[in-house]
């Protein structure tokens, strides 16, 4: 019963909350008398009983280093993919199956559009940069052939205003319109889907950024992709349709009001991300399984059908208008941004297994490498860069150096080739023979996405081992600068390039050693140095598998491709954690992983539960909602019966309890230091703690605010039986009005609610003796925002939200695993 | 607030317990004092108290007429999803993290072995096939050839011999040595995957017959296809596999131990499914969405991940094993047992989306007329086909007319065409010209598979409409007559067949519409007919699109498909449900939906839930333990206190009133008529009826079961502490002792079992006025057995099981839709 301690298991579990460990509580085998063991003891338990009025949270609040992976933030909100279930819903359900029906027509229309609409982001991006990019390089094609008369300073400089000028818009876009747009989207979707509140992710203004964004980077030159940024335009595109109104552009155009909740708009998002997908890569069924792996936790069967509905539309619409504007219509040869192109042979050999193997281990060894690198640059910036004009700063850095490497790579090695052999667009001649053109200027003459095209389909001996190695020095450690770099772009093309390019070099080592062998062919090799390298940097696992078996086409070729993905992941995740999840730790996004935490099952809910609880009653005073209402930033509210057993009889008595909590308005719950806990919060109630409230239903922070807000008060009948319906809770989602803004005079303050009308009479809640991978799943499987944990009794002893559950983490590196518990913070 | 009445909601609401409605519970808005709200008021909701004597079920006995659809068994278990916890699994779990790892290891290795032996199988089948059917049919030519000799009466003879032998054998297997490997297994897999114990479903015995079955079915010439079987063998491999024992031989390996729980099993046999779609289609990733579709509840990702690379292993060792035996080494062309062959072309104009949408149509009307033949035709078998004798006769009676048939169409149709122009294998003259052959008996002298092929890639005009259409019309019926015949053949190639042959002629009807058109290539119509065919008959939705876009290795030709899929199964869900779910209604079998039934909110766990409840104390006698054993088939039991806030103060009184019950033994739940309840229950137990049980803890029948044949009593300490482990729970997984088994001395009955120590301490529970959906939800995503129902007080007042919930169904035939309750029987 030992505890194995890792080097990672550095923050030790530091609430003294967890001496009462579940396991103690138990009595020894056989020895012990059962009865006792039923409940737990009183004396080490130390149950926190309900309380109305707020109190301390288990917020750690400590110095908190910048930059450190340990902390969670407490200023992120869940989505609640839980339904809202009351007296109004239940009775509204009524209404006709054939609403039903035209709802469940609306979701199909709703995916069309999503596709055909995220198809059009996707042609725009992609003939935007196309058309950019043929000026930009022609240009530096006619600066280089001309650089014999002027010198390299001349195209050197031409280059630099070509990377600079779009960084710098794209730049000053992301720092100072959109801070969200930044970098791929991905780790931001990915939380989304997870569950996570991400403010200003889904607005119509991020995608105007994030578009604009993307062109520049690319046609900046950068080591960027337009992949990720086009996942995150897809799901912006679902949140925006789904919805029907615009808070960027402050329109409403009263449609689609029925989907206006977290449940319904999450699973569109989930559609637009996956739509996304399919834009970026050709891959329906990727996008599908992508949405699945980063957002599913309960199996939708009719969502998925309707998910693949939207990819399928969004590959067809973006295939056959690309195919058209590249002037081969009707053959619907573009069916993803990202084209690997037709691979027409890629038979291989059961050897071979052994050097995909070999490939996928050297792949997860330079993706740790390029996580580690980036994790450190990343805290870097945290620390020392915060000013935003560093930030714009350091993307023009970025853009200069992106320029004078492919300068001083293609003036310095004679990487030489006979014209003709290759297809290539742009043919520098350099310094090479006539009829001959530099390979490198050829390489760097073109958008990354043909690089990597280069990279699979060029024969044999189209690039030199000198001047491979050079490229993928210093294309993986340029891109491993740009990541993070205040711009919009991805990670996956740089590393498909860097991959491509080392497995090119493994090709070329393979021939040496074996130089009989027909089987070596360098593009194959490409193709899976590319998967390894992005493998062991964003280790995504089937939807990755099923990306790269698309984007090739050719299906017999997925055994190897999974077998290096696997063995890429696996290497990786010895070393470090996954590039996305890196970045979404060190923002301390509390995000829940798929299964909890192994060997935690002696961790239960008495140790995980936040508490105090902020309780209210099922007919409680405006002033004292109110008060909690701003002394807190809680969501949901658990509503008890204060006197079990007599069933309210009094109707007064509950009023004046009421009253005398109102003297501790204006307490902040996020302030206090966990120490405090026990003391302060119970005084002028003293008489209530020994009977503490039976849970009868939960009330969520917005209801209490649409409540008062209409002032449908028991004593102030103002709103007709007919009038009330459910749509008053949904008219203002997703921004409700703030606490503060609400206006309730003196006199409202002692009229009552009748909360029992509007609380979910049947929220989720567990027994305090509850397994943390029993809650977990509860938890992950739902979709769940709160679980209360009540006792035996069923009284309210507490509340596990998403952040009481990401705060358990196994660290698993070098081969050592180890449960550590992340602390929480406000001020991150 | 009406509920629409429909033709199909024949039978209402019968028990009486639905007289108290959830919505009648509650006050009528701002009318009424909340307070009496809170809680169900006492003389509607009729609470049963937990009871420590069986007493009366939901079981709802009448007369019931065979081959209903309105029925669930109560026959069928569950398989429980959920983990056991309790204190022995708690401290286990500190084992050390290398275990986790060691057993993560052994699920990739036994995916591994999954993957090659189902592809072993399918190898096994096909190549087994092949041989036979060479014979077969190139024996009937010879006699075809001849016949001008004979006449045709000697070739019918032979035909009939070929037919009539294999299927005997196989159907003579079916019924007297297996009858669960009938027919395609797909329901019955779907069934398990669902989390219903399908008894006999995954043994070794059962492979064999489906195997030896599937070849008889195929090359005796029915109307069936081996893709079915072909999943159903992946999951018995699977199956046997993962739990490292065979029952059918009585051996056990002794490995992969910690596998034998429901759990694990079903993760494997979701995989082996999966191998088995592989194999059968060459679809890995089809596959993978297959089990998802109709297995997964809660998306386990490391899990989906495995059982894609069981399904890359399938279909890689199929393909290597199959190209080579057929010539083509290293080719890798064979990548499943059904081969649509090589669709080199597949360009579609947008105007065709309306013939498309078109063919859906149709297909969905024919596959709803397939679906009612059959489903009358299933009637039929139940009600008057009992007898073993006469199944088999059934079957050697379909073998003898699937003989005719193509004898009398060959003989009395001259369709007759060039040698040469078409890929033919047995090419016949019969009536035709020199250097002429008989299209119809080239289409009747191979195995269907290779009859799809052919439809699929003939060049135009390859058949006559007149002749298509006869063939369109005969095989359809005689593949209604078919499925559901004592033998084991699937459904998916005779409809694939059937929509072949007829979008083949739908082309031609095109082709004379449009004379001038080039877009109408026959053998794309087949390929959009079968899609329709088969989609209008099974309504399997996005995994039955990936198969055949996988099958047909276009990816561009997606959105056709599922266009078409999507149409007929729209079209086909407006008359009927789809085949493999009239089957399993008809055999009572309470699958749970993926959803809960729409409109269903206003149904509360109150109505929803069986009671009373037969619950146990913490520390219980064995003599009562036994009685509850053998009183009753269910099996979890809930935990109660008896006597609430005093805390089990005292031994003594806790084992008087356990003494109490024994005069109730031997009495039976499941026998007693609904009317009886409320009288006999809790007779010499009255002083506890005011004061019910609070719920502590759940146990399972096979724990009680072990606890007792083990004696691991209190008062009889023969198991030392570090001796007792959970291990001693999943020894005799699946298959525990009976009660009947155990031997208990008189003495012994009055020991006691601390229960308390091996029960789940938090077990799933719900209040009683939550509703269906958020019950079905709980139930479906975490894949439970059994939920308790618990009122405000945490007392025990019912359990809700899968059959509770499968008995709320919603019809939506003809465009109306209603709800209705199913009857439970115990006869079925």
């Amino acid at each position: 019963m030992e505890i194995m301690m890792t080097e990672s298991h550095k923050y030790l579990i530091t609430s003294n909350e967890t001496e009462s460990s579940g396991e103690d509580d138990r009595p020894p085998l056989m020895q012990q008398d059962s009865e006792t063991s039923i409940l737990p003891r009183q004396s080490r338990s130390r149950r926190r009983k309900c309380s109305v009025l707020p109190t301390v949270d288990t917020v750690i609040e400590t110095t908190i280093k910048k930059g450190a992976s340990n902390i969670i933030s407490s200023k992120f909100e869940s989505l609640d993919y839980d339904l809202m279930e009351n007296y109004l819903t239940q009775s509204e359900t009524w209404k006709s199956y054939n609403f039903i029906l035209y709802k469940d027509f609306a979701r199909w229309v709703i995916f069309f559009l999503i596709g055909v609409l995220t198809a059009c982001i996707g042609i725009f991006i992609d003939i935007s940069i196309e058309f950019i990019a043929v000026f930009k390089y022609s240009t530096l094609k006619r600066y280089l052939d001309n650089s014999g008369n002027t010198g390299m300073l001349v195209p050197l400089a031409v280059w630099l205003g070509f990377n600079i000028v779009p960084v710098l818009i794209g730049s000053l876009l992301v720092v100072y319109v959109e801070p969200v747009a930044l970098g791929s989207g991905i780790p931001q979707v990915k939380c989304y889907l997870n569950g996570i509140k991400m403010p200003r992710l889904v607005r119509i203004k991020t995608l105007v950024v994030k578009t604009i964004g993307v062109i520049t980077t690319v046609v900046g030159g950068l080591a960027g992709g337009k992949e990720g940024p086009m996942i995150h335009s897809g799901a912006i595109v679902a949140a925006g349709i789904s919805q029907g109104k615009s808070t960027s552009f402050g329109t409403d155009f009263q449609i689609f009001k029925y989907f206006r909740e977290d449940h319904e708009k999450r699973d569109f998002v989930s559609g637009g991300a996956a739509a996304g997908v399919a834009a970026a890569f050709g891959a329906p069924v990727g996008g599908v399984l992508f949405s699945l792996e980063e957002g599913a936790s309960f199996w939708n069967q009719s969502l998925t059908w309707r998910i693949f509905f939207g990819t399928i539309v969004t590959t067809f619409t973006l295939n056959v208008v690309l195919s058209a504007y590249y002037g081969h219509p009707g053959e619907l040869t573009n069916s993803g941004l990202l084209n690997f192109g037709k691979f027409y042979d890629l038979r291989y050999d059961l050897l071979e297994m052994f050097f995909y193997v070999g490939a996928g281990v050297f792949g997860g060894l330079t993706g740790a490498l390029y996580n580690s690198l980036n994790h450190k640059l990343t805290v870097f910036r945290i620390r020392y860069m915060s000013a935003r004009y560093v930030k714009v700063l350091e993307a023009v850095l970025v853009a200069m150096v992106s320029a004078c490497v492919p300068i001083i790579m293609i003036y310095s090695i004679d990487d030489c080739r006979p014209l003709g052999e290759d297809p290539t667009e742009h043919a520098v001649q350099m310094y090479c023979g006539d009829g001959e053109y530099n390979t490198l200027a050829a390489l760097w003459l073109q958008v990354p996405e043909k690089s990597v095209r280069t990279m699979l389909h060029d024969p044999k001996g189209a690039f030199g081992v000198f001047s491979l190695s050079v490229f993928v020095v210093t294309y993986f450690l340029l891109s491993v600068w740009t990541y993070g770099v205040s711009v919009s772009g991805g990670v996956f093309i740089p590393c498909l390039l860097t991959g491509a390019a080392w497995g090119r070099l493994f090709s070329l080592f393979l021939q040496s050693i074996f130089p009989e062998a027909t089987w070596i062919d360098p593009g194959k090799y490409a193709l899976i140095g590319a998967a390894a390298q992005l493998g062991g940097v964003v280790r995504m696992t089937i939807s990755l598998t099923i990306i790269l078996i698309e984007a090739t086409g050719n299906i017999s070729f997925g055994l190897p491709l999974m077998l290096t993905l696997i063995t890429a992941k696996w290497i990786g995740d010895f070393f470090t954690e996954g590039l996305y999840d890196i970045h979404i730790q060190l923002s301390g996004i509390p995000l829940l992983a798929w299964d909890p935490p192994p060997l935690s099952s002696n961790i239960t809910a008495r140790i995980v539960k936040s508490h105090p609880v902020i309780c209210l009653r099922p007919l409680e005073t405006v002033g004292n909602i109110i008060d909690v209402l701003k002394a807190t930033s809680h969501n949901g509210f658990p509503i008890v019966d204060v006197e079990p057993m007599t069933k309210h009889s009094s109707d007064g008595a509950e009023q004046s309890s009421a009253g005398s909590t109102d003297s501790h308005k204006g307490d902040t719950s996020h302030k206090r230091d966990s120490s405090h806990k026990g003391d302060a919060s119970h005084k002028g109630d003293a008489s209530r703690k020994d009977s503490p409230g039976r849970l009868v239903g939960l009330i969520l922070r917005s209801q209490l605010i649409i409540l008062i807000k209409h002032k449908i008060y028991k004593e102030n009948q103002n709103w007709p039986d007919d009038q009330l319906s459910s749509e008053i809770f949904h008219a203002e989602y997703p921004r409700y009005p703030s606490v503060n803004d609400l206006v309730v005079s003196e006199n409202d303050r002692s009229f009552t609610v009748k909360l029992n009308l509007f609380m979910n009479t049947s929220p989720f809640s567990v027994q305090d003796s509850t397994s943390l991978p029993r809650v977990f799943k509860l938890f992950r499987a739902l979709g769940l925002r709160h679980v209360v944990v009540v006792n035996n009794n069923n009284h309210v002893v507490g509340m596990i939200t998403r952040k009481d559950l990401a705060r358990y983490r196994v660290w698993r590196h070098g081969g050592r695993m180890g449960l550590e518990e992340l602390k929480i913070s406000s001020t991150l």
